[in-house]
């Protein structure tokens, strides 16, 4: 691959809880694990304070270098919740409160948004949402600008749907795994390692709980199909050894690799 | 407190493996509750590449910024390690070998140091030496600007020189209890637990292994001299649930609140 073909990504970590040692930030590792899987290279991370004139210039800074700015924080209901809004000033437009967003909070709560509801439905014109499978409302995508949640396990959720969208030469093989009637904690150990083994490949797991039971979906990406496939197999025995008591491979869906 | 009276500091995270997802960063959580007890605000951290040009201007846009930099990681003895050339250049002095470090390294391997290690012993004419309490060469200080190791370990014992350097208003009070023949993976959920109870400290551990048996040395910082007394005896107590056999609480060394 020629230097010109080198596709580059940021992050900006928005949060005083962060900057003031209240919360160890998780997030860098896992975006900068996901997108060398990618092919994207981390160029430049920072960190700043819920700040607007400082979100402003750093979001200004990395977003007119790199290729990809992924932002994460600062997207949640409350007044120090700024970063939508310091979005919107850098690229110039106003924030709306997106139609959809607020359609889906009706759906989930089954009455109009509350006010600090509303506060989170707001995106910038111009931008597209970003799916979060998790818990909450979507992120968004403005230009080159990623807008994802602090909130690592929501975050890594979002990061999902991503990927798909950034420019790069590589095709990226995916593969399910659904656990059901096993707690997420149980499997920690068993995913550590199986990511220890694996350094080429992302693996993400997306718990649920519904009437039906609870469990997660374990996501393993990479280059190598074959290396993917042997991770998958490896994966299922070892949920097998923690006494999983139902373990699925899934289907790839349409469009994926 | 006025806001003119504000300290502030940045870190300066320097290092590949952390970009690229090898290394999952603990230095700065570390640095920032360090940082709060003696009142210093962290301002803004960044994380870039072992590009020389990348490092020197990250460094001259948080030097000139911000009160402090302390900088992570770049400091070891390979072709990458370009932190101390790269300050070097930012303050526009010459690197030399520093005599204390080459007398240390002769002391320690009881030889003339290798290439390797003459590397390790260059710092800024006009630097000052960071003491090292745990392993390997100083770090050193020029200006407002601290140059530590990247290895958590190495890094927390060196911050500990940093701290008293600090042009802050408050008093902080430093007490040590020595624990011998117990390990470090022992003292862990303990150590974890007191520092969850007590956000207002700072807790350090610096384990030594000697010819008379090993152990660790945890150092329990914080501003309220109470609180430090609550939870020294609070930790002498975890120490002795958890069957260490030797716990010794130091006196307050000359010159210490």
């Amino acid at each position: 691959m020629d230097e010109t073909d080198r596709v580059t990504a940021a992050v900006l970590i928005i949060g005083d809880e962060i900057l003031s040692g209240r919360t160890q930030d998780i997030n860098l590792n896992h975006i900068a694990r996901y997108l060398g899987v990618f092919g994207v290279d981390l160029a430049e991370a920072r960190v700043v304070p819920d700040v607007k004139a400082e979100i402003i210039a750093a979001l200004d800074a990395l977003r007119t270098r790199w290729d990809y700015v992924i932002t994460t924080g600062g997207i949640g209901p409350t007044h120090d919740d700024i970063t939508a809004d310091c979005v919107a000033e850098a690229f110039g437009v106003p924030l709306e409160e997106h139609p959809e967003i607020l359609e889906m909070m009706r759906e989930r709560w089954g009455a109009e948004p509350t006010p600090a509801r509303r506060r989170m439905a707001r995106v910038p014109v111009g931008g597209s949402l970003v799916r979060n499978p998790v818990q909450g409302p979507p992120g968004f995508q403005i230009g080159n600008v990623f807008v994802l949640a602090g909130v690592p396990r929501i975050m890594q959720g979002m990061l999902e749907d991503v990927g798909p969208r950034l420019r790069t030469g590589r095709v990226v093989v995916s593969r399910t795994v659904r656990v059901e009637g096993t707690g997420e904690s149980v499997m920690a150990a068993p995913l550590e390692a199986l990511a220890v083994a694996h350094p080429n490949l992302s693996l993400g797991s997306y718990p649920f709980f519904n009437v039906d039971g609870f469990g997660s979906n374990l996501v393993v990406r990479g280059r190598d199909p074959e290396e993917v496939a042997t991770a998958v197999d490896e994966l299922i025995a070892a949920m097998s050894d923690i006494g999983a008591r139902s373990v699925t491979r899934l289907e790839a869906e349409a469009g994926e690799g």
